[in-house]
């Protein structure tokens, strides 16, 4: 197998994408062609030991930044890695493509101008793969789409619930629409909408989840408007973040809660691990005719690490064929632009 | 000042919402009436020390409880402890209503049978005060309103505007949408439509706040529609308890843990404290032509306690009489159903 990397994806790039490439192709020993500027790989590349390892370099001579806008640098800078990176798995010289780097370009990138949908699919969806307590479940979408409409969420579950089948391993995978409430009525007027094609659908649909459900592992794929996915997923994050800082910000404050903190600090390890979606390292773009593993900016070598074998992963599981084929199942209408909110 | 309770509203009713009444007699000095089963009520009191203190019973027969469906008990029992203080409001005999029951009979009681809305609002509007390490801001919509229009963000801006000024004290409060980003173009139809409406308007608008931003105490007041606002309400609180069950395991499977918990109990006590509703108590529901706060159904007595004082600043405040004017000026169109998303 061979897969791409954007190798001037993470905020500290290109060391932690060349370093996570390295431990992938110990790992799985797959070929991972690294794609950015080459002078910059190859000294980058030589810090490390590489024998028998099968790691190539594919020069790009641009790349496009987190400050860049995504839609122009997508049309513009034509160079870039992830062009460049997306190419080799339109062209088929790569099974799957891995970026760290800014999600809303390798959206537009992967849309717009390489690789393209799906036949069939309304909306390629951007995915999060949400660890909490140790049990992963997959979130979508996290902010490709806003203003859904109801067929589309209803493709997000279908691809959802392959991913989940075929990478995270579930059987029959539970999806869920985050909604307000189990009852019925609870929710708009998209989510309304939504759980009645997903209850007429083949999908092991199990209703309704609340925020608070998402730490019972009740469900595998929770389903989503992006603009409320991306709330959810930032809030989750940044919800996470303030205790740990409030935390820390006692421990620097009394002797008591020093001590305290260093006799928790195997413990906090432990719980920071559970939520850590670096364990993770990406997850996918869906509805895109290739595979796609999307990372966090602030990536180290074990995130980019981790993302690679998502995609190496994904490549196994067939998941572009199964969701071409998920999608010519009668019961997902695959055309149909009806039903606004 | 008579304040009228719903002595009948918590999960534990009436003995979280009468001592709560109690201490807030006795701290605030106004008048409080109990409204519920009077017999229930009398030998819940007479566990208190009440002398000297102004507790009134006002008898209702029937109660609304956390299981009623909330438009049908709104409609049909009609002699319920919700309906008969409100009724108080409603005639001018308290001046305000405090209620820990179901939010969502409170909301319909409200707006369709007692008190009503202030002319010119197009939709009350749910509140929550999120206290995220010990500064406040208000939320609103947190579920009174899905598929808001534009206008109503506005207006639900504007409410929240009067009641940051008047009743927690800030100084030009500092409105924000939840949104996805800062830079323009992110969100969708709803968030770029009013915030158009934000930036032409009187208020403080200082533009969108994504999740991550609620620490840093830029915003006072934080507008979106009901179904975004619930489930950002919502994920906070559920990944509050979620990473404090954490903690508690871990403190439960090792020694070490177990004396590293021991020592860091008062900081977790502060932490919790920076973080918990019930230090305030309740949250108004805006745009109704009374006061009325409602608090969570798990409310002890001190968060009833708090929620009483929420009204009587609320009271004195006149905040009605602020929304009713603020409404009033002409950047605030008080009609127009136009401009769905």
């Amino acid at each position: 197998m061979r897969i791409a990397l954007d190798a001037m994806g993470t905020d500290d790039y290109p060391s932690p994408d060349v370093a996570g490439a390295v431990e992938a192709a110990k790992e799985l020993g797959d070929t991972i062609a690294l794609v950015g500027d080459e002078d910059l790989l190859k000294a980058e590349l030589s810090k490390h030991k590489t024998a028998g390892l099968a790691l190539e370099i594919v020069h790009a001579p641009q790349m496009i930044s987190m400050e860049d806008r995504p839609a122009e640098a997508a049309r513009t800078k034509l160079e870039s890695s992830m062009h460049i990176g997306m190419a080799l798995v339109e062209s088929g010289e790569a099974d799957g493509f891995v970026t760290c780097g800014n999600t809303g370009a390798a959206l537009a990138v992967a849309t717009l101008h390489k690789i393209k949908r799906i036949r069939g699919v309304h909306r390629p969806a951007l995915t999060s793969i949400v660890p909490v307590r140790g049990k992963p479940f997959i979130l979508v979408d996290v902010g490709a789409n806003v203003d859904s409409k109801p067929e589309w969420l209803l493709q997000f579950a279908v691809m959802g619930s392959i991913y989940a089948e075929r990478v995270l391993n579930r059987q029959k995978p539970r999806i869920a629409l985050l909604s307000l409430g189990e009852e019925e009525g609870k929710g708009n007027a998209l989510i309304s909408e939504a759980s009645k094609l997903l209850a007429q659908s083949d999908l092991n649909y199990v209703g309704n989840a609340e925020p608070k459900e998402m730490s019972t592992g009740r469900t595998d794929v929770l389903v989503c408007d992006g603009f409320v996915g991306n709330i959810f997923a930032k809030t989750l994050e940044a919800m996470g973040s303030n205790l740990f800082d409030a935390i820390r910000d006692e421990i620097d404050h009394s002797l008591r809660a020093k001590l305290g903190g260093f006799l928790m600090r195997p413990a906090y390890r432990r719980i920071f691990r559970q939520h850590d979606p670096f364990e993770i390292g990406g997850a996918p773009l869906l509805g895109v005719d290739g595979v796609v593993i999307i990372g966090h900016g602030r990536s180290n070598a074990l995130a980019v690490k981790n993302a690679i074998r998502q995609a190496h992963q994904a490549v196994e599981g067939k998941i572009v064929e199964a969701i071409r084929d998920g999608l010519g199942q009668k019961s997902v209408p695959s055309s149909g632009q009806s039903g606004g909110h």
